[in-house]
């Protein structure tokens, strides 16, 4: 088995939710495991953040392919005394044998549409939930989170640098992936790169400083060692005594070999005024090409405030705050069923809350996004999954019912592809790079008024006349 | 190889920061990569947070183990055309030479003081950076997240719930192991309670009951299934009105056929009110000893909140804000080097920054708690590695000079204990049942004032007047 394959293979099938594992033996025990159930996978809200951009498939891909019980497995849940042999047995030969469709990696998704949907045996839909939710919801978050800041950078290069503070390894590597999805041009993370074939970033740290008896003589061993990608961090003892005047120095003796220097790197001070003054620095020298990089606790705000005081600052190295999310660090994403055939009968569910938001829309569905005559997104509309597009097209708000759209003319285009059908994977795995593509142009297509950092316009997501009238049938009857 | 070795096998050696190697690659060739260096990692501050609980000891000592460039490593790495062949060959053969001393997972720790220290070979101290930060800086933020509801919780027991909204799969995993050391009863997490020996937790979903007909029916399929350990769901419809009333009707049923039914969850709605209520409807009904669990959104402050109102929960289930440390995503801890050798001789380093926090303490050191004649903790000391105690002792603040204390009794334990020793792991892992046990017990030498949730009193962490005497030559020299 080659290396790479062991660093990918990740047998996740045991990562789940003991009640799932007492749900299905319930099931198994009822005799109704087999049922056909629907189960969709949707966020709510996310802090301040409207739209999302959806990430985690290919892991979630590999996650349904590679599920099997060992017999390891087998014997630790035989172990914990609640389940029978006959329970067991099945759990030796399960495999998931249903239908999913999902939106694409790089998808631009809301809140309260699906993003996933399940139609498999009940027992099979139930085990996956909790693995689908967990690489779902952290890589979705991570590549939102990088879509705002890279937004917020305006054509500046963002470089993503959290590895050491991700949590954990998983974190570190599928957040890297979802970050270069969300629109950052590299990672700092070694293993990301190669598992993902994202280039990766990096020149030296403070370390290196103190490493020698002298900055100088730091910043010219590492110029010789890397004399066309010397990048200088210049923060180690003082930015502009110190460090800019020694970098400058090694810079010109480069200069003189033919070589061309990169740039320096500011890691802590006040980003704004120390990037200005080093660009003076730097002109004055004669190295108006040289970059300025800036690191240090960077977020979609603090590159807006710096932008709005000019700062000089080429490109951003982003840690903490994007590999965590750091204002909102989960998405929230849930996975409600919306239908289950009962002795043959398909019934539609949903929940029914006293808070309106957390009411979920029944049956089998799907979504389209609708366009203007431009080409800019209209508004999404969830319908039944047999549905068909009219012209005009009433469109009704979630739960305001009052709250109606009608569009005269349109084009639409479906939002979840068929990734699983009989258990069989029909969908090709898109790469980071191709998926990033695919979030740069789908995002062309909003108006800037939904993509605001602070308090965005909200994009429409409404519901068609024939969900509405099932919706509103299962609330009178419940009522 | 067995499943479970599989499953805890993860080759990291490559997860590291893309700096690390390029300054490995130009300690190589300048020829100072053999200096012996000395790397302190230690935290700052973490929110409101005073004290940690030390973890990922265990999973940092695996990874040091495992370390080993494979081929395709060694193939990835050319491929980037930064490294020459003499490199790419010392690479195929590294390992770690070198001494590590840590905290033990349980221990409490606190800002400022070095909770692992490497000393080793420059080129290896620097390669293993990046993933000890990842690993510990993770789990030691989640098993103190764990610490701070546990504490809260006061004697009730705490579930960790938060598989669907960790960061990935090991945010998961390796969470679960650490919201146990931090103080946790149980996870919901199958694949951590298998790997790590922890009992999992849980009983049925919302979805359980809509695949019903009725919640009545679904209670009573359950009950069936499970009658020793009937523990009901009651929110999916209306709590006291539906769910309540049909939990009740199923306990009866339980009663009469000599089962004890365990009790009820509450999972949205006021967690206050509805306990007191289903208190009540439970007491009323003969079943005083059925317990009630709440979870949905809790955290410490939630905890204290309803605690404050009496409300009658019995067991607490958290999950997502305990799972990503909700309102600190990140503990922030650094690895700083404090000492290395030039030719031959060994030199105290330290960074200094205009902003005193981020100054750093020079030389190879070691941490003393030291102990008040009721045992109970009087503050820490860090001091020089070859350093004696004496009696009476000097305590420094480690930047405010004229802040002194001085102790004339007092009992010392070392904090840091050895784990490598020229490479070699001298140290047994302890299990999170173990490490749980060390916090629970090392948190009782502390006093209340220090574990307060919100603005804990200060913990003592000075240094030594020897240490104190080299930080300040070193600052005089750099003035």
């Amino acid at each position: 088995m080659s290396n790479l394959t062991i660093k990918n293979q990740r047998n996740l099938t045991m990562m789940t939710d003991l009640y799932q594992l007492t749900m299905m033996y319930a099931y198994f025990k009822i005799g109704n495991h087999k049922s056909q159930a629907v189960f969709d996978m949707f966020f709510r809200h996310h802090g301040e953040i409207n739209y999302a951009v959806f990430a985690g498939l290919a892991q979630a891909i590999s996650y349904i392919k590679d599920l099997k019980f060992e017999q390891e497995d087998i014997d630790y849940l035989r172990s914990l005394n609640k389940f029978d042999e006959e329970f067991l047995n099945y759990l030796k030969n399960f495999k998931f044998s249903g239908d999913i469709f999902s939106a694409e990696e790089g998808e631009i998704v809301f809140p309260y549409q699906p993003i996933l949907i399940v139609k498999a045996p009940l027992i099979e839909a139930q085990l996956i939930e909790t693995a689908i939710l967990n690489i779902i919801n952290h890589q979705t978050l991570i590549a939102t989170k990088a879509s705002k800041i890279v937004h917020a950078a305006n054509g500046k290069p963002v470089v993503e640098f959290g590895l050491r503070r991700a949590q954990g390894p998983d974190a570190a590597v599928y957040g890297s992936r979802a970050a270069i999805i969300g629109g950052c041009k590299g990672t700092s993370n070694v293993l990301a790169g190669q598992l993902f074939d994202i280039e990766p970033k990096g020149t030296h740290a403070h370390s290196f400083i103190l490493a020698h008896n002298s900055e100088q003589e730091a910043f010219d061993n590492f110029a010789q060692i890397y004399p066309n990608s010397c990048l200088l961090l210049v923060d180690t003892y003082d930015t502009l005594k110190s460090g800019m005047p020694a970098a400058i120095n090694t810079f010109k003796k480069l200069k003189e070999k033919g070589h061309k220097p990169v740039g320096v790197r500011l890691d802590s001070g006040d980003l704004s005024y120390l990037s200005k003054q080093a660009r003076i620095m730097l002109d004055n020298a004669g190295f108006n090409d040289c970059i300025i990089f800036a690191s240090g606790d960077i977020d979609e705000n603090v590159i807006q405030s710096l932008s709005a005081q000019n700062a000089k600052i080429d490109v951003y190295g982003v840690g903490t705050k994007l590999i965590t999310s750091n204002a909102a660090p989960s998405l929230g994403g849930v996975y409600k069923m919306s239908s289950i055939t009962i002795n043959g009968v398909e019934e539609p569910r949903m929940k029914v809350s006293s808070s309106l938001e957390k009411m979920t829309n029944p049956c089998f569905k799907k979504v389209y996004r609708l366009y203007d005559e431009n080409g800019m997104a209209k508004a999404d509309l969830i319908c039944l999954h047999d549905e068909k597009l009219t012209k005009p097209l009433e469109l009704s708000h979630q739960t305001a019912g009052w709250k109606k759209l009608v569009l005269e003319d349109y084009t639409a285009r479906e939002l979840l592809v068929p990734i699983f059908k009989n258990g069989k994977c029909v969908y090709q795995i898109k790469s980071a790079a191709e998926s990033a593509k695919k979030a740069e142009n789908e995002l062309l297509k909003f108006w800037e008024e939904y993509k605001r950092i602070n308090i965005p316009q909200i994009y429409k997501v409404d519901i068609s006349a024939a969900l509405k009238k099932i919706k509103n049938e299962i609330l009178i009857d419940l009522s």
